[in-house]
Parts: structure tokens; C-alpha cells; sequence
């Protein structure tokens, strides 16, 4: 098996390298979200996937059980050690634990060339608890997210609990998600993605996207499962993986919601709670 | 998009749950080897992955420059809660890190059942060493392997210098690689599977099965390429993920030759030292 990846190469017989994107995540033993879902996201994509770890969680379907953090500095050092050597074409993060991680991740992206006006375009997921409510984000954290990560973010994507955690704005309709991205993008983000939107009476599921000037409405099919755990991870992941192969961000973005929607088609059960979206439906012969 | 993963379901529309494998290992913030190679491996096998991570090592395409080794009561707290709730259809080990994590870990196996005899099989790979030599197991470590691991196995895949470390013998042809094979046999696994058997005058890569009465010669093509990182995982990933589904020991391990003869065939460059073995080909559209 010779299979050609990519055309190029650079005078040898085998693929030339992928694309490369980033995530800064915590892992989820169950491997349904975290670390395990943007590294299949990122491969699926074609993009190969480097990390850095913020913390390991005891997790299964159930819920999360136990929380390790991983010191500031190794988070930091992994960061430097595959920008310095691979590179970095996009990042994401995910969940950052406690406000010295961010302050570390924070200043090695910013020495690293990742950021919004910088070498590589970054998204940030502001994850403030697991889907069962768990929190993964000590409680003055989300403020370090906000004050550090959000000015040099590329584009932020939070849900509607982290919309109202931010800004204090429940959104209920279309009116009111505009009133909250506007609020979000007061932070300091190239753009904003209000993921679930909610529009009243729309049976689709929508999120709104808006990059100071203007909203662009990103409908997709709303897909009726109990199985979701890791859809926002997939969403983020693979916008991410688009900016690395150099994509624009609306483009972007609208790659990450097709690839959500086909996960959450084929999300299956797993364990006695909530299962995952599904990523194998990318494999030559469908898993 | 609503691809039928599976047949069967349960009364459901959506895809059944697929065969689930776990993999103890450390993180490779580079991700080439380690959790990363396994994850995709058991993906691109379509099989779900979980895990228990046992160290984070900062690490890229020239080596490892740090390491930050997990509790050992939390990677035995992984184990359980995704064996307790998702279950495991088989299992391996990469990088134990420790003696400490190693005697978790066997204690955490044989109390959900998973090794020989047992409900679900389990494939050791005695890490001992990055491939560019930084050591990944302290120095007693190996002892702990072969004492507390290599009793309760399925199956063994040490590399040539693993079996040097382990059995004092140098493996230099299908003679010394038959001898290596018994006294690896002596500490008690199942099966024994010696790698790259480098058997004189034969131009194939040659691994060696042994399962306590017959030898089992597994020749593959022999690929010339320098980057190989992740190939020892690939190797027992895909190996791990066959046993899951529920094949034979000796089915599990040609499937495992086959997954990494074309993972070797699609290596590509990464970073200013030695890429990773490729994944993209098992993708409908070759990444």
C-alpha cells in the first residue's frame, strides 16, 4: 500500500507533511471529548494533530469523577516544544483547568507566534463545565479566559451557558444572541460564534457568527440524539483544522458545522449515560 | 448523513455501539506515538478508544524533554471508571512510566478482568525507551513489567533492545530469535510476538510468534523510509483492536502487520527529526 497523501513532496518518493493544528485540552479517559475527540476530529480532517495536556480527568458516560492538573510549566513546555519544531498552522483550546494554566498557555502562544495578527489563527472554547455540569474550570478561571485569552483569540465559540456566564445574557431568540455576540466581541475577539442558537421557533439548530460588522446565520439540520458528548469539541476541533489549512474564517467555521452535524448523525451509545458523536463515518468503508 | 455504522442496533435508528479498546500509555505532545498513535489506530480500526493516560511528556520530532508522571491511584481511577461504565473488549500498555503506576495497573486490571484468562485480553508492549533513547520507564521499572505484567498477558511485543533488556539475549537470527522468544515465554504471557527479527539475509521485516508450541513466522515488506515514530504502537493498536472485535490471537497480530505496513508505506516528514508512521489512509478520501 503506496497510497500518495498529497501532491509535492520535496524530491522524496512518500507524502509530503500535513497541515498541523493545535488543541490545549484536558483528556477524558472515556475518549468521547477532551483531547481524544479534537486528535480524531483533527485526523478525519487530514491535518495531523499536536497537543499540550492542562489536565487528566477520571470520566466516563456518567460524568467526571477526578480531575488532575498538569503543573503551568510542562503545559507551557509542550506548547514551545512542537511550535518550535513542528509548527503550529492553527490552535484551539479546550478545557484549561485553573488560571495559571492560562496565564502559561497564554504567554507561550503569545511567544509562539499563535494568536489573532499573528503566524497562526487560534479559536477559543471558554469550557466551563462538562456536559453533566462538572465543573472543569476553577471558578475565577473563566474571568482569565475572558481577560487574556478572548483579546488574542482568533474567534471564540461558547455555548449558551458559557454566553450567560460571560456576559450575563440569556439568549432566547435571534435578538437577544445578537445582543450577546455583540457583548462577547466587547472582549477583545477577532470574531464570535453564538453555537445554539435557539432562534425561536426554528427547528433547525443555528448559530450565529459575528465579526464586528457583520452576523452570518450558520444553519444546520437539528439531529434528534441523546448522544452529544464531544459536539462541541468536533465543531471547534474542526474549524480549527480549516484555518490550518489556511481557510477563511467564515468558510472555516461552516467546515466546522458540517462536520458537527455528520458526528452527531452517527453518535452512538456507549456506557450507561451520555455516548459520543460519532467520527467514523470519514474511514474508506465506514468503520 | 445518516451512514449505518453497524448492523443490529438495539431498536434504535442511530448506529450500535462499536467494539471498545483501552490503551495505558503516556501523551506525545507531538502526536506521532504514544496515546495519539493509538487513539488513531483504534479509530481507523473502528473501534472506540479509551484510556488511562500515565504520564504527559513533552516531546517533538527530536525527543523528549520532560516528563510528568500521573498518580499512580489516578490512572488506576481511569481504568475503573471506563472499564466499571463503557467496558473493555481488550486492552494494551505502552508507557508505565514507573514501578508505582505499573503495580496500579496491574492491580486495576485484574479487578475489572481484563488479561489472560480473563474476560477481556490484554497486549503488553515493555516501553522501555523513546526511539531516540530517552528513557521512559525508570530503572526498575522493566522488572515490575515482567514480574507483575507479563504473567497476566496475551500477548508480549518487545523490540529487539526490549528483548536484550528483558532476556540478556541479542537476537541477530531466527535461531537467537527462537531462543529469545522461549525465555520471554518462561515469564509467563500467553503468546510472545519478537519484532523486527532482522533474520540474516532476508529482506522482509520478520516477527516471530510464539505461543509456548509453535513458531509463527509474520514476514511483511521491509519499507525504507526514516520516519517510524509510532510504529511499535501502530503495531500493537491495531493488534489490541482485532482482539477486540474478537478475533484469534494469531488473526489479531497478522492485522496488526497489515495495519502497520501500510502506516509505514504513508510515513511522512514532521519537524527537524523523525516523522510519524501515517493514519490518513484509512480516510474515504486519503486525507
Amino acid at each position: 500500500m503506496t497510497t500518495e497523501l498529497r501532491g509535492g513532496g520535496s524530491g522524496t518518493s512518500g507524502p509530503a507533511a500535513p497541515p498541523v493544528a493545535m488543541t490545549v485540552a484536558g483528556t477524558d479517559s472515556g475518549g468521547s471529548a477532551g483531547l481524544a475527540c479534537d486528535l480524531k476530529t483533527f485526523h478525519n480532517c487530514g491535518v495531523h494533530g499536536v497537543f499540550a495536556v492542562t489536565a487528566v480527568t477520571v470520566q466516563n458516560s456518567l460524568g467526571v469523577s477526578g480531575v488532575h492538573p498538569i503543573p503551568p510549566d510542562t503545559v507551557a513546555a509542550q506548547i514551545d516544544a512542537v511550535a518550535s519544531d513542528i509548527g503550529v498552522g492553527a490552535a484551539k483550546t479546550g478545557m484549561l483547568a485553573s488560571a495559571e494554566i492560562i496565564r502559561a498557555v497564554a504567554a507561550a502562544f503569545q511567544r509562539n507566534g499563535i494568536g489573532r495578527g499573528l503566524a497562526s489563527p487560534l479559536v477559543i472554547d471558554p469550557v466551563a463545565a462538562s456536559m453533566h455540569g462538572d465543573p472543569l474550570l476553577r471558578e475565577d478561571a473563566l474571568d482569565a479566559i475572558r481577560d487574556l485569552l478572548f483579546p488574542v483569540a482568533t474567534l471564540v465559540t461558547p455555548n449558551l451557558d458559557e454566553v450567560r456566564l460571560l456576559t450575563g445574557i440569556t439568549v432566547s431568540d435571534r435578538r437577544s444572541a445578537e445582543r450577546a455576540a455583540r457583548a462577547l466581541y466587547e472582549f477583545g475577539p477577532e470574531s464570535v460564534l453564538v453555537k445554539g442558537g435557539h432562534l425561536a421557533n426554528d427547528p433547525r439548530s443555528t448559530d450565529l457568527l459575528f465579526d464586528g460588522e457583520t452576523f452570518t446565520e450558520l444553519p444546520a439540520e437539528r439531529i434528534d440524539t441523546p448522544h452529544t458528548h464531544g459536539g462541541g469539541d468536533s465543531l471547534g476541533a474542526a474549524t480549527t483544522a480549516a484555518l490550518a489549512k489556511g481557510e477563511a474564517l467564515v468558510d472555516a467555521v461552516r467546515a466546522g458545522k458540517r462536520y458537527v452535524t455528520c458526528a452527531v448523525a452517527t453518535a452512538y451509545p456507549l456506557g450507561a449515560g451520555v455516548g459520543p458523536v460519532g467520527h467514523f463515518w470519514r474511514l474508506s468503508d465506514g468503520g
